[in-house]
This record gives C-alpha cells, sequence and structure tokens, in this order.
C-alpha cells in the first residue's frame, strides 16, 4: 500500500497548516507512507519541532515553509519554496475560526477567515494542481468539517468557509479527475488537538447524548464529549484520498451529516444551534 | 400587505447588484411594496437608466450609488452613501461567476469571485445589520444559486462561493432572528437575463428533459429550457424573507434542490454535471 501511495502522490507532501493537531498528523501519516513532506505553519519554533520529530521517526525528507497564509505574497513563497519539489500530494488544513456571534466579532478577523478559509485554497490549487496535471497523477485533500453543512450560532464565516471548500472540492474531483488527479475533502468532527481539548471543559455532560441514538443531535453531542484522535482523521483521508469528493474520519459525523443534509433547513439550523448549546463557552442568548 | 413590508422593511432598501436582471427587479419589486431605494451597480449609465425608469414608475425615492463591489474601499463608500438613509433592507445580489475549468480561468479573476462573492457579503452584512438589530426589525437577503449546492464543472469558485453565502446565511438567519432582523437566501435557478438568454442559445433541446419527471436530472434540464422572469425572483424573495433561512423562486429547483442534498455527494456532482452537459458551449472533455 506504501508503494501505490508514493506512486500516485510521491515524492513530496506538501501539508499547508502543519505544526499541530491535525496537520502534524497529516505530516507524520504522509511520512509513515513514504512521501517526502514540506510543511508549512505560520509558528517557525512549534513547526520546527513537529518537523524535528517527523524526521526522527521517519526515513524521509522533512523540509519547513514558516509563513502566514493569509500573506498577500503567499504564491510567490510557496512557488519559491516548492520550486525544486515534485509535489504529488497537497493538503490544505489551515483554517482561521472567529468564534462569536457575527456581529460581535471584528470585521478584520472575518475577513481574515475568508482569506484564510477560501481565498488561499483557490490560489494554492490554481498553484499546485497543474503540475500534478501534467505528470498525469496526484492528490488534492481540503479538511473541512460537519459544520459546513449547515449555519449556526458563533461560527457565521467559518462555517460558509468550510461549506466554499467542501463545494470548491467537489468541483476539482469532478473537473481533475480525467487528468489522474484524485480530489477530495474531508468533514471533520471533533478531534483531539490543545484547543479542542480546552474547549470541552465547557460542555455540560448532562447535555451530551448516546453514540448509538437515532436522532442526530443526540450522535452529534455524544460525539462532542469523545473526540476523535487526530491520526484517526490523517488516516481516514488518505485511505480515502481517491475513493469520492467526501470523506469522512468516523461513521457518526457521516451519520450527522448525512441526516442533517437531508432535513429541511431551517431543522438543519436548529440541530447545529442545539450541538453548539451543549457547551457553556459562548453563552447563547436565544431559546432553540 | 404593502403597509406591513414597510413596516418591517421600510423605509429604505438597498439592493446591491441593481442594474440588471434579478436586481433590477429586485430594486422594482421594493419600489412597488413602497420602499425607497439605493441601487448599487458598476456600470454608471445601466445604473441611471434603470433607476430612472423605477423612479418614473413608483411614488418612492431612488438613489445610485456606482461603486464595485470588489473595491478595497467598499465599506465606507456604502457607509457614506446611507449614511443619512435608514436601511431596513439590505439585498445583496451581485456576483462574480468565472466560467470554464478551474485551471483554465486565470487566478486574478477567481480570486475577484472570491472577493465579491464572499467578503463583500460579511463585509455589508457587518456595516448594514447593527442598525437593523438597534431598531428591532429589519431585512437581509443573500442571493445564491442552486449552483450552491454542489460542485460541478466549469463553476468552481462561483459555486463554492453561492455555498459561502447559503451557509453565512443560515447563521445569521438564527444570530439575529432574536433582534427581530429577517434573513433568508434564495437558491435560484435558470431565470431570463441577457445573459442567460445568449447562454440558452447553447442548449441542446434534445437533452431537455421533462417538467414532470420524478428524475432530478431531467426536471433540472427542463428548467434550463423554462428560465423564469426576474420578477417571480424578486417576488418569491421577498414573500418569504420571515419565513426561513432558505427560500426557492421554483418548485422544480426546490424538488431538485432537496433530491440533490438527500444523495450520495458523488451522484449529487454528475447530476450538475450532467446538467452542465446539455449546453454545448463550454465543452465537456470527460465522460459523464
Amino acid at each position: 500500500m506504501t508503494d501505490d501511495f508514493v506512486r500516485k502522490y510521491g515524492p513530496w507532501a506538501f501539508v499547508a497548516g502543519a505544526s499541530m493537531g491535525i496537520g502534524a498528523a497529516l505530516s507524520r501519516e504522509a511520512a509513515r507512507r513514504g512521501l517526502n513532506v514540506l510543511m508549512l505553519a505560520r509558528g517557525e519554533d512549534q513547526l520546527a519541532h513537529t518537523a524535528h520529530s517527523v524526521r526522527d521517526e521517519f526515513d524521509v525528507e522533512v523540509r519547513t515553509l514558516a509563513a502566514d497564509l493569509a500573506d498577500p505574497a503567499i504564491a510567490r513563497l510557496v512557488e519559491e519554496a516548492t520550486a525544486d519539489l515534485e509535489v504529488g500530494l497537497f493538503v490544505y488544513n489551515a483554517a482561521v475560526a472567529p468564534a462569536g456571534r457575527f456581529l460581535d466579532v471584528d470585521l478584520d478577523k472575518q475577513l481574515l477567515s475568508v482569506t484564510v478559509n477560501c481565498a488561499t485554497p483557490v490560489t494554492l490549487c490554481h498553484l499546485l494542481a497543474p503540475p500534478m496535471v501534467a505528470r498525469g497523477r496526484g492528490g488534492i485533500a481540503l479538511v473541512s468539517s460537519n459544520g459546513g453543512i449547515a449555519g449556526a450560532v458563533n461560527f457565521s464565516t467559518y462555517n460558509a468557509g468550510k461549506a466554499f471548500e467542501w463545494i470548491l472540492a467537489e468541483t476539482l474531483w469532478t473537473e481533475l479527475a480525467e487528468s489522474g488527479v484524485d480530489v477530495t475533502t474531508i468533514l471533520v468532527g471533533a478531534t483531539s488537538s490543545p484547543n479542542y481539548n480546552a474547549f470541552k471543559e465547557t460542555l455540560d455532560p448532562g447535555l451530551c447524548g448516546r453514540r448509538d441514538s437515532d436522532d442526530p443531535l443526540d450522535r452529534a453531542r455524544a460525539r462532542l464529549m469523545h473526540p476523535n484522535p487526530p491520526e484517526q482523521v490523517a488516516t481516514a483521508l488518505y485511505d480515502q484520498l481517491g475513493s469520492g469528493p467526501v470523506c469522512w474520519a468516523d461513521p457518526d459525523d457521516e451519520f450527522v451529516s448525512k441526516k442533517c443534509l437531508a432535513m429541511p433547513r431551517d431543522e438543519a439550523v436548529a440541530l447545529w444551534r442545539g450541538v453548539q448549546m451543549t457547551s457553556t463557552r459562548v453563552p447563547d442568548r436565544q431559546a432553540l
């Protein structure tokens, strides 16, 4: 399987948003499958630390690019960093998630999230796909979220940006298939990371439903208390790259997401609002 | 009904993307319902012409703002133009739709579409919603598209941007409800406009299915040959503002869209790909 993965997506993976959590796991899993990895993140120290640990563990080359994905010069920075590399796998994992009511979050932060969640993935796909098409092989994965399939309180531009990535990935999936380039998006649910674990502390366990429930709200709430390890997302994504436009790392996420898409839209939004209310962090001012 | 409309959404409507097609109809219908209208578009002559005809027909005030929605100063321009107005209804109808394969369309055009379809609606909602919230009444409508619910060939960033608006509107719908501000998005299908009518000439009538079919591809293709008048979109949008986060102007669009959301994603994308193939304008290089 490793040989096949390298043949399809090697020799270099480029992971944007690579220093922690899911991005670190995506970098590590790419290395485990035999790819060299170029890791991009903003914070130089954390990036160097994670890159060092990947380099130590696997017999592959690891490079780093400390850069801000909101930098207007991002295309040039990535072009320079990849000039001598054959990037066969591009993973866009970065996101900006301004939490809070739309009107309570500064406009600058909302627009930053549009840049990082929408504009930059467009820019980097436009830069990195043509050489893959020319070679007739490669892979592109946009890490989206179950949050992208409905509006919900407190994550206005984040959810909207995740919807953008989901639908963009679907178009790229069908347009690039003829060139042998695989595209997918993964709709991620609760995943252990320093940020998520702090958020988890604010959950009300009394509200956190049952995983075996047929009620998608119950099931979605139960997932909050049982975040997956980032490694599960990385493995699921690479296993399913090439199998369709959308994938999930967890059967409960897939269940909730499909139920939600089949609902009337007011009920879908109410469902995610109900999930949100499981947390005491951001008070909900409106009755469900 | 007119009095009620004015009480909820008056005295001024602001329509962004107002000079032609759906935007002109939205301006005219707002005036018919008793609102004064501030009309924004880029092309000064066409805007003045349309504004003149609205002013002639209805006993309301009509102002114009010739501005580019991609202008980085757009917030200031709109702020100045609305400084002495009580805007109770904000309609965002503008869109940039670069047609063609993702890799064949210049990056600049793709990023322009992200600005106009994602960033600017965020900016203008952030500017125009707070006074509505303070007054405890108002309406915001984002004009989206059935194209936003799935990827499809040739409309990569357009469809993704329409998904952004759809999900953003859903969040605003639930967040602003408590303040008495109504938000909705309309998922528009084929609508008569100079652009659409030129496109319609490229359709293969042999492929254009039946409107009474239970097959959503058939039904979607049939809609292409029967575009609705822009007035139908305007009436449907204002009639349904206040009734839920998402609405449609045509029962066939609603049928197709709900079927599509309930499908596996590869089938949803294939459906829109099938609709696209009805046109001979942009050749499809891949077998379905």
